[in-house]
């Protein structure tokens, strides 16, 4: 069954924090990855992975946060990925990462399926097993679009 | 003299990078943060500071990166930052990683001003020494506003 | 019940790994930290803790790995914590990660217990309820002592 | 000419601090590393390099550190690296962190030179040229022995 998103959860860690006392706010790309690859993973597929007897993998686009409230040590963080996009070749997730009630932080990572080797990644069409696999999220609020940037 | 621009250099170190063989993306944020920190110094402040007696810093608003190429092991990368925007409480620097000619990432970060303490971070107003101090960047292809998001 | 040892897992992630393609060695320390953090939790306190009226915590004496093998994305990792040695302040925590039945790595983190505040930590006596409660682990091959180092 | 030590120099960042308000204890071992290969650079070969046909490398075999006082934001830290010992295939550098007249930490990595490759890492002995170019530190306090682990 195709999948359009996730939920996983997980503990801020002491290495996290910064000297503010809360998470530093590049580890939330890292909190993002981390889910993306679960639903990866949950999809049947992995982050690098052997097609057609080449190397493929999804090097970043973009990524981007909005923080709202502060995480802090042992906060139990809620993180929802849904797939918000499929392009020809690449796929924007969405995150948002509650603790609680409270809204922490809402992000998105936009990644290329790339051919991986010793050069630069050369982007190719996602495979049709995976684009099939990977189904983008049905949220009224939200347009879909080809590669829209 | 006010100052609305700062150029940086970073040489790319072994634990930035990740088994895809480049720089980790989460790591252009850690970048972008001690540029933004470096031009605060430049200004004659710092990412904490008192106030009349209060503790401020910065905490982000939000963060953002479009990745062009890919950055590696021992790239120098020249690091422009510049202050983009400048609200009432809140500041967006703007920055591009380049590597000799080529064009790396183009990032963003907006930080709000705020009293610093054991609770939730308290946006404030901007010092006027410091709203001073930190210049708008004249960027024609730029448009200012007050907090626009 | 006294604790002295705790088994918990965790499974790699792709920000923990460098362009070696495993996982970067200083990323064991962080996954030692959490065990023991764990460790703390499970004996009922934390890494900063109140103690009549005064703020608590365990900065590093010292740390140490060997590493036999290496880990890759995607690797369980069960990792065992023991109380190798208490001191009279300190405590000495031992590592063992293994994946399978493969070794990985051996690791030890000792810790000072010190009142914290703005100036440089100062060690104290590691409180009663918390020695008790941190059982020193009975451990053939092992010798304890009082601060040894 | 050969080279058996290195000075660096590098500030603290804020992304290296913890909610202790100090650098993290882990981060040292990113610090540590970054003077080893400015060290092998310096002695005109790198971290990769190849030789006769291989991809040769230096996976960490031990690492650990003291720590004696705590760095802070800021801080500029005297870095020192020396070559401690050389084994037939391994070699351990001995680093001490200052900053200003205060000591910080003293450290060591040791490192078995090995072929890279998909499979496990497989050490080989130092190549000769190597040898010759990374020079013992003659050191009075210090025994050196051929990998003496």
């Amino acid at each position: 069954m195709p999948i359009s998103e996730l939920h996983t959860r997980r503990k801020v860690e002491f290495a996290d924090t910064d000297m503010g006392g809360i998470v530093h706010f590049s580890r939330f790309f890292v909190y993002m990855e981390s889910a993306e690859h679960e639903l990866l993973n949950a999809a049947g597929t992995a982050v690098h992975f052997e097609h057609e007897g080449k190397l493929l993998g999804w090097p970043r686009r973009s990524a981007s946060c909005d923080y709202r409230s502060p995480a802090r040590l042992d906060d139990v963080l809620d993180i929802h990925v849904r797939v918000a996009r499929k392009g020809a070749s690449s796929m924007t997730y969405a995150f948002t990462f509650t603790c609680g009630e409270r809204l922490v932080a809402r992000g998105e990572l936009a990644s290329v399926c790339c051919v991986l080797g010793d050069g630069r990644p050369r982007p190719v069409p996602i495979p049709a097993f995976l684009a099939v696999q990977l189904a983008e999220h049905a949220d009224p609020g939200e347009e879909a679009g080809d590669d829209p940037r």
